[in-house]
């Protein structure tokens, strides 16, 4: 099994699943144990507590649900919304397409706001459906922070601008999946309804967790949503945090001790610094795509992503044939091109629990890809534009100074 | 987080989560990985091929899928029934309750047939059911194959013999959560439309899969099936298993190697050698019982179960006290009463990676607690009962004759 | 590999290694770490602080030698003395023989004192060797705390008091492989010179670290100790630890990891509760023994050990099929009987991170095992006596109260 | 204990100890077992079979010894040779500096043969003491076969002739523990009669382990050899390999599995291609070195080293500066100069299972900090000059082609 090793480690930059640092994975090395002892509610109660920093929020109500992103989203509109509700949804790469897909599946009445791939959520066409919307017919505006797909990051702030412009009650749903922390997420500052991530993510764990928070206003609207749920269902969990048992059913005891490790790793750092640092990383990144004379998939700065970066490939070279050559020769995961940009992009995870040595040593790799495919780049320009910004942005590591 | 931590190895006799095989903690002790590079659908081919085995099917079709018993349970009914839809579900201890009122809450319409707890499902009300629904409205079966809370395992062979004597075409729903894996379990043979566990049962795995099994038939059902669903939704899983990628959303990467490594033990012990232990285990626990001089919850030997024993303390003792006891003073995790049997039964279970020597010691302990909260046992004989009857039982290991 | 493997864990209870608690292989589950860093020398001035508290002394100098318990003995003794110095040994079993031949072959001139094995070191024989020798000749008084072999401890407080009334000036050196940190070890008090450890013993470790800790008296002996040594000598570490830098030679990273993790739980638990665990765990399994009619090796109660049982077998029976047994049919771990007492004597070791209900499932194996080979054992009769000891002695678990 | 840990994951370049691969971390994540059991015996046998491939010899005789290099090096000298044995040892750098210490420690008497550091062996010098030595009163040759200090690689080969040419007995005792599995070794065509290693060098392992392989002519001196030795004493060994239980003492398990895990990656990757690494690793470095406009401590091409690279700083620069900067602002650990290089050189270690962008990301890393202190680097030459000739140069990963 573990026979596809290539000497020394994988290098992983697709943008989620993302490395795990080793005290996490030590914190999982265990066996199970009864969820319903003193011991796991004891520590389930601090993951509560202080997954909310993470979201910066302090009236939200956190989820950790064993499901996956997928689940996520599914858990925030279920709980929300009813069957026939209109609701507002952004469309901008392939997972907020996934996104709109489930929630026409889910029986929502989807006004799909399109922009191309590689520009951020239309916000004028926003303001105006709200402009027009008196009757509040409009009950929830989905967006997601940052698209993956793309490495473009939508500004929440303005979202939140325009709601309060418009006094439009509507809830708001974001997609945090790629954001939180790791991008400036600020829940309640930005009146986020609900906010969702997965443990595979920034933090930087194994997939399994999909960690929902509920604004207040989110956990009134889960009292008349219509939705059919069970599995996804709040109020199976609210009923076990009034019990002081807390789970509905049976979590992982290795995601739990993972989570706790994670958190732990985050505060030390600093959740200010952890974002500084995505920022730098993002930085470095578009400083070396730039010097080798390659596009960003992303159109305008004001939407550059800090956790993955697209890279727009000329059109005599296929992108897939880049992450091909990465994992077959370089032991560099790199993320593909999807669906509309299939062949034409590919992406650099920079999210997680990450350096820049690391990164660096991904830049590397793709520099040597692009020659192999035929892009006549000049080796070393990247790393030399990385490491000029770098050079001068790397703090000191807090805790060895 | 470690220092509730008491001297020596956890016993963990809980019905599950269960004992994880330092193999599989081996296994799952590592980063994650892209789960889009070749090496992971390779593994997962595999894994798709080997899970039917354990079930005992060669038509059936697997879902691997993010999430726990409950989500598993969602999935079968969500995928094969459409809102409306008249189901006859066993109502026989606090599984089956709370999977009913899943089935009530996802709006099906739910005809119980209610037991006592400690009984078996009552199959002569089925046969009567069937007999007078010659319009075929009833659209599928629930039944847990062994119900957890009170060690009770029906007899999935009788139930499909009385379908077939009604040439009745329900659809055969079974929770296998306690049973695949340890019990005889023929979805084939039995004729099982759709059968599911959990990753932290008798496979010996750490929460966060659920394994589900389709029949043809079922999967026919599926393309008509109203429920609303997406993160369930077969059909995704169907279209990439298509495409040879096999995953609509990111999977556990961890839980991928884990899996590997717990068929790997199984198929190595060899299944019938494992359903032999498993009975071992519970034989050896029911003469313990016995010996005791207490009762077995589970009212008729046909219906006593060889993963978890139910075991009921006389009127003058609180069985949370017994369970209480076991982790506070001997590192001995069992099972609480629940509901109905809260406070009168405590379980032991005995499934997974377990060996006679284990439960040993785990006699040993709930016979010396036994004696802490005021039980006249005499000590010693339970653990002489379980001897006699192991010692004329226990096998060589294969691996080391 | 790993396809030994038997079903569920194994019992492992040879005195040596012993069983690793999750806390300290989850500790040591890491990659390498450059030891020169400012990290290594900070944790390892921690770890020679505290493993001082193990060995009760506070004037003692520990060295944590990359080495066995064999090496460990010949830092001791090497450092100390030089060829041709007079020294009494005590031979009482297999590990006293090994370590007098070690001397023997390092050119000391070995007075041996041999007893009996299954009794305690000739004490009186000492008492007139020391009476005789007032030109005090005589450098060392070599001696086993805890015979490994015969399961024999020694009385180290009558040793120092025949010492100090015969005011003779010998160095006091002992093998405490066994003992430290699960019986009564007092290196001040007692006035030894120099005591030695195996990390794979009590300590609950991996084997790779021998632990020796040197009195002032010894430390000025080696000063002028001509035995020729360099990988053992303390001069190198003595250097380097006036550097700050601690090491001579790399150290394993993983285990300065997991002493680190054993210490905190030892201290976690509490040295005198450690203690006091492994009487009972000793006191239940002499009881045991008792109660299958069978003869503990050591013949004399005031040498009873309470991290070994060697357990004799009436003469029908060879001792190491019963070894054999429990490894091929249990997945039970017992210690062979060694030189004069092969075939006569099994061993069950009882030491390290342990608890009452583990030990109580090996008893239930070895019960099993005898019957298996024809000692007219009558089953459960182990059990009752162990359990009745214990359940009026072992405490409630101090984090879980 | 983890919270010196910065963001991402340490960049370990010292020459040791190395990166762990993930494959070799998970087998030694395991408790202790019975080493006495028919499993570890059966496993030793392969392991002592395997390493022998790994220093090409079919002749020589293995010692897996729970030491370190310094343990491996004592070995080698008192199996071998008596006290006042006169031996020819060449003086290069701090470890044969330390290695000739320990000789005359150990009462030889050593004809030193010195070079500067950066200069390999004074190979004319040995012919000159071979052709005056017709009396054969030379008994060894001690020879490191890389200076891990200075970078420097001594040519064994010719080391060989020279004594064939004088038709000299002497014993040829090779220190391997920087090149043997990483550079071109071949113990039975170099005629080397004893060569050595230790686990946390190119095998990757942790520490704890000194590999010994000793020829026929080196295992027939030991019989006469008069050093006093009981720890490190091959018949020891013998005798238990003669028994088939292999161990002398306690072995540590985890490193057992460990080696195994190691071998096997080692193979799949095969050897050849092993080494082949280890030079592309060592060119690249070279080459980024040079368009640094550094010196390498290595003064001629010759001698090059592809484990290890001690880079000459220039006299205003502090290179143990470079050394913290690397640790408390990159993550990356890299080696101090040592003794009389120390403040002049650094190391760069590029030995063990390492791949080429984990190297680019440590050169990254040293540009900056050759910026951070005051060198006037072009920033991305080194990275430029490394990729040039890597790009053309990495095969394909073979398992994934």
């Amino acid at each position: 099994m573990d026979y596809v090793y290539g000497p020394g480690r994988n290098h992983l930059f697709v943008p989620g699943p993302v490395n795990i640092p080793e005290p996490v994975i030590r914190a999982m090395n265990r066996n199970n144990e009864d969820y319903r002892s003193p011991a796991v509610p004891a520590m389930t109660k601090t993951l509560l507590e202080d997954i909310k920093k993470i979201f910066k929020t302090t009236t939200g109500t956190p989820f950790l649900i064993p499901t996956t992103g997928t689940g996520a989203w599914e858990s925030a509109l279920t709980n929300t919304l009813s069957p026939g509700d209109k609701i507002v949804s952004f469309l901008i790469g392939q997972f907020s397409l996934l996104w709109i897909d489930q929630q026409q599946r889910l029986k929502f009445n989807v006004d799909v706001i399109e922009s191309d791939w590689g520009q951020g959520a239309n916000l004028e066409m926003l303001a105006s459906k709200l402009a027009g919307d008196t009757a509040h017919t409009i009950k929830a505006i989905c967006i997601v922070h940052n698209e993956t797909a793309t490495g473009v990051t939508n500004n929440l702030a303005a979202v939140r601008k325009i709601l309060d412009y418009h006094s439009h009650p509507a809830l708001l749903l974001v997609d945090g999946v790629s954001s939180i922390c790791a991008l400036d997420f600020r829940m309640d500052e930005w009146g986020i309804d609900v906010a969702l991530t997965g443990s595979q993510k920034a933090l930087s764990l194994p997939t399994g967790m999909g960690i929902v928070c509920a604004s207040p206003k989110a956990l009134e609207a889960s009292k008349t949503a219509k939705s059919v749920r069970v599995f996804f269902d709040w109020n199976d969990y609210l009923k076990f945090y009034k019990m002081g048992t807390f789970w509905p059913y049976t979590p992982s005891i290795q995601l739990l001790y993972g989570l706790r490790a994670a958190l732990d790793l985050i505060f030390e750092e600093g959740l200010d610094n952890v974002i500084a640092r995505h920022n730098r990383l993002g930085t470095a990144t578009r400083l070396a795509v730039e010097a080798w004379g390659l596009k960003n998939c992303t159109q305008k700065e004001e939407w550059f992503s800090d956790t993955v970066t697209a890279v727009v490939v000329p059109p005599y070279i296929d992108s897939s044939e880049i992450v091909r050559r990465g994992w077959k020769r370089y032991n560099l995961s790199l993320g593909l091109g999807l669906n509309k940009v299939a062949g034409k992009v590919f992406r650099i995870g920079h999210l997680g629990n990450l350096n820049e040595l690391q990164l660096l040593g991904c830049l590397a790799g793709v520099e040597m890809i692009l020659k192999d495919v035929g892009y006549p780049v000049k080796l070393g320009s990247g790393m030399a534009a990385a490491c000029a910004y770098l050079q001068n942005n790397i703090p000191m590591i807090p805790s060895r100074i």
